[in-house]
């Protein structure tokens, strides 16, 4: 850091102060790249008109865009993959209409009417459509508080269309409206640990039909679930806890293998329907009842009853407002987990998925199905995997399996009279046994302990608590570390990497080396409300012990202080009034305070409150080796002749 | 830029990746960094015993650290200051207990107890302790909606003393427990627009007063209040009317002339006393209820009574939730207002005030002072402003004016009882109009619109709504402003500044020039979860643009993205599932991702995720520059021997 030659070096780039956008400019672009970072209307730009009216409808119905590319080819494929959802498509939608308290024939009809609506607008090619276990579980928990649906199961079947519909609004609007980062809030950290609890709740819960337990609990906190399970010990029976635990350890079994070889995928896809068949005929053979194992009884035969007389039922009812809050949350939790779902399908076969236009699609198939006794589908990952793995090529194997379902409503439902409820406790206690990742969560505490807490408090929270405990931990917890990340930001002590003009924080950098007489911070947030009295008390701490050091080592004494502000992306009127009060304080100490690289954003504010006319603008520089070499200059010339260096300046060097 | 001896000046930095510190430090080191950014107990290091334990009485009992050292000139000051002050406190306390509902011998009971504590505990020697206008509208407005003041006055009065007791406990605890940032969560900008919006309905709701009219309404906000104004005009009375105003133009001249002529403040500060004697006078002398003047009356002699059973009496009943929730609300305003003040003056004459020790001033105080029918104490901006310009040097100030105010509760009370109401009605106006500061909101349109508009929101929620509404509105703009400032960080291009090393925005400066074959972006935020899909997006974008603007240029293809990450300041797993991602895109059109200055936050992530060896150690760098040249190096090598730029790295040519 000699000083020998400065005087023909010393030439620093000016900062620049970027001119004020009009209001109306400067709103437009921030609206464009906060809702349309994707800028969704490029492939318009510079269209003609008729054109752009077929780029508008296929970005509307994706069917549009892929249909005309279809081929036999992919036909074959698509067959087989939607034959084989098919077959899984029957015990889950039953078991997952239990889950949900509705009758069992509704999860038939919601693996019929919103795959097709999501075949027309949906981007997913391998997203496989109908009702989710842990939406179903959410909408169940908030309903069933309002309404009994053992007591009142029609006004509650009411009220669960009602929620789809709403479901169905909320997903459409968030699209429409490009608000996708409403479901970003709900992290991976978050869904992880949300859905490990939804599976262990459910999975306790079960153990009410495995145990062909008569007088259970509404709730479903892991505490109340187990004392509802022991105290009733004299009404465990011994047939329906062989039939389940045998079928699950087959379910499991098949599962295992269907990993270990993935061309055997269909043996662990085809298992759930081969015991609802094994069970529903030993049911039939053996009088099941006498031996304690209900079945599911008459099933309605006939395609989904329209039921638009139904959401009005309740529409003038005062249980709407429950309906509107099961409806937004166990939507958005649905849709959060079909987007993940979908996205990550989509990675592996490289093409890409538009959030707001699968937001769209959610919508429209809840909105539809609501009117068709659907309750809330979205894409269940269980299903999804099976069709990817099945080698599903497009949005056709979602209407394969609609047909096969109609077949199967019109036709085939007497066949599932006698299938026993503890074959479905088995294949949700698997389905949910899958969901849960525990090394995932492991993964988490390794990489980042923030996350982890995240994923803990909500398996916590719902696993004791409720869902809404559950998630309303994660997400505070999510948002705190955002709120404290700008509350609490870091301030590092930059020292030179030698024979460079780089600046490095010596934490990092063992090599960095102190300035004499120079003190460089670097602060790592936009400097708002939140952080400027602890920015202020921070950096005043940095000073004074600073000085201490010196103090105790006999160096040069402090004289400058350089601000990097490189990482400031943005500061407020409370932030202004805290650098002006550090720079108060500073001219009591005669230390000269220096700025290095502001941000455009920032120096703008500087200028329009006139922070730059009071430091100076010759004490900005665009780099801190700029900023350092300037100080130093300042520092050698005032040992030449001391007494002056306050009334010196940059300037007066050039 | 030029290649020619490239090859021995290829020697870059190494990217340092600090060794992963014990969990246990580093929770210690941020407990540290969060709670103790002022590191309070450094003047305890390395000091004996005795020593420390004098410390830490005089850290508590702030009067230990000061009492030693006064003087009689400092008396001398602080007598005149103590004396100004008090002369204010009598017209002001009886004004504010009007605003809150409660007899108007509270509010002088609270200019007694109060500032005794305050001066042996807090550490501003400039703010004069009593009632404060906005805290006593709050109390008054939550408390009022529960129990109503005039059928239930005991009741009421018994409710202020627990929300006084529970604004000390809150005060207090978030002292000791170091959580000042819950008050820097109220910026400037919602504290100026709440005050302003509170200042509007206070003065709206003295047209009762000086109108005389009898038939009014307990709501606050301006609309029912102008309503209720205007459709009792039959009520309207011109005696109190002409008294009003003409005192308060009296009030406003003799401010103005205070605020021009700075000498003498003491007019000013002596006017509203000046206007109570006279007041009482003219309505002594005219018997003026019998020209639609009320007066307010008897007022008890003697000190405050202890009020522990009032206090348990609100403990037994129902209302106490609400007595918690005002206490809450109207302690965190009164703390940041007495805050916001004291630090302002300790600005002008340079000394330091803690903002924890001045919460469990504040806390303690109004924790004692509900003992003693006292109801929210705080620091009101008027007051210490007087204070200030009578030239107090210490808080015996606040002690003088004590004892004046027990001298006046033992002997003066019955010289009150004939002020009139329209009299106390004229000072609240009077210094509701000091509190407004238009000038500052326009400040905040010109240098920054969202804080504007935080401020806006405040006032008209307070104006149109209710306190609540208008704090909830402020909070939740300013914590969405730092949410959206994860959310949605921008993502900038940077060139290179001619003949240097140095790359900023090609926004920013004119001068920039992009690298050909290489995009260069920086990323404004730390990367979690509620950016991540957002980052994903836009980067793709950022490719595509580039990638059309070469085609239709002819340049050089592009090879490398360089993502300059100097500015993020931490990662979650979401985000490093973007980076990956990110880097999987780009790897299929095969442009190579470059990292450069990662932190040490981040690099540290990006380790134990295993993330740096999917990327390539070779691939990251310490400065844009070297990532640059190594790009460059590349682009001019794969030139002369074409195919063979993706088998090789940096790490072949050193």
């Amino acid at each position: 850091m000699g000083n020998a030659d400065y005087d023909h070096q010393y030439n620093p780039q000016r900062v620049e102060i970027p001119p004020p956008k009009p209001l109306l400019t400067a709103v437009k672009s921030s609206v464009r790249e906060t809702f349309f970072p994707d800028d969704p209307f490029r492939q318009f730009k510079n269209q003609p008109a008729t054109k752009k009216a077929v780029l508008g409808l296929q970005y509307f119905f994706t069917i549009l865009e892929w249909a005309p590319r279809y081929n036999l080819g992919y036909l074959k494929s698509d067959l087989i993959a939607g034959i084989t959802i098919a077959s899984l498509a029957v015990p889950q939608g039953i078991s997952y209409a239990s889950l949900a308290n509705v009758p069992p024939i509704v999860g038939i009809y919601g693996s019929f009417v919103p795959p097709i609506i999501y075949a027309i607008f949906g981007s997913s090619r391998d997203i496989a459509i109908g009702p989710v276990a842990v939406a179903s579980l959410l909408l169940a928990s908030i309903l069933a508080k309002e309404v009994s649906p053992t007591d009142n199961p029609k006004l509650y079947f009411q009220m669960a269309l009602t929620s789809g519909l709403f479901s169905g609004i909320l997903q459409a609007s968030l699209g429409f409206l490009r608000l996708g980062f409403v479901v970003d809030l709900l992290s991976h950290a978050t869904i992880l640990g949300f859905m490990g609890g939804a599976a262990t709740t459910v999975i306790l819960q079960q153990l009410k039909g495995v145990l062909g337990i008569k007088h259970f609990t509404h709730k479903s906190d892991v505490v109340n679930v187990l004392k509802a399970v022991f105290s009733q010990y004299h009404e465990w029976k011994w047939e329906p806890a062989v039939m389940g635990i045998g079928f699950l350890v087959f379910l499991l079994v098949t599962k295992y293998f269907g990993k270990k070889r993935p061309s055997f995928f269909w043996i662990s896809a085809l298992s759930p329907l081969f015991c609802v068949i094994i069970g529903s005929l030993m049911a039939y053979l053996t009088h099941a009842e006498k031996h304690h194992i209900g079945v599911i009884g008459h099933l309605k035969k006939g395609l989904n009853p329209v039921t638009v007389s139904d959401l009005t039922a309740v529409f003038n009812s005062r249980h709407l407002a429950v309906s509107i809050k099961a409806g937004f949350i166990s939507g958005i939790i649905g849709l959060a987990e079909g987007i993940a779902v979908g996205r990550s399908f989509a990675t592996v076969k490289n093409y890409h998925i538009d959030g707001n236009k699968e937001m769209i699609a959610f919508g429209l198939m809840n909105i539809i199905g609501s009117f068709f006794s659907c309750f809330l589908s979205a894409g269940p990952f269980s299903r999804s995997a099976v069709n990817f793995n099945a080698g599903c090529k497009t949005q056709v194997s979602n209407i394969v399996m609609a047909f096969i379902m109609m077949l199967t409503l019109l036709f085939m439902t007497p066949l599932f009279q006698y299938t026993p409820h503890v074959v479905l406790c088995s294949i949700i206690m698997m389905a949910m046994i899958g969901i849960m990742d525990v090394p995932a969560a492991i993964h988490l505490w390794k990489v980042d302990k923030i996350d982890c807490m995240i994923c803990l408090g909500a398996f916590l929270g719902v696993s004791f608590g409720s869902v809404e405990i559950g998630l309303s931990i994660a997400v505070v917890i999510s948002l705190l570390r955002l709120i404290l990340f700008i509350a609490r930001p870091r301030t590092l002590n930059l020292g030179n990497l030698p024979n460079t003009s780089t600046y490095r924080s010596i934490d990092q950098y063992t090599a960095a080396k102190n300035v004499p007489g120079v003190l460089i911070l670097q602060i790592d947030s936009p400097i708002y409300f939140a952080n400027s009295n602890y920015l202020r008390e921070r950096i005043s701490r940095w000073v004074y012990e600073e000085e201490d050091r010196i103090k105790s080592s006999g160096e040069t004494s402090l004289q400058y202080i350089i601000l990097d502000i490189s990482t400031v992306g943005g500061i407020d009127t409370s932030g202004i009034s805290m650098l002006e009060e550090v720079k108060r304080n500073l001219d009591r100490k005669s230390i000269q305070l220096v700025l290095a690289n502001p941000r455009s954003e920032v120096i703008k504010k500087l200028d329009t409150s006139k922070y730059i006319e009071t430091i100076g603008r010759e004490w900005m520089f665009v780099t801190v080796g700029e900023a350092v070499e300037a100080c130093n200059f300042l520092l050698h010339s005032s040992k030449l002749s001391p007494g002056e260096e306050k009334a010196k300046t940059p300037e007066d060097n050039v």
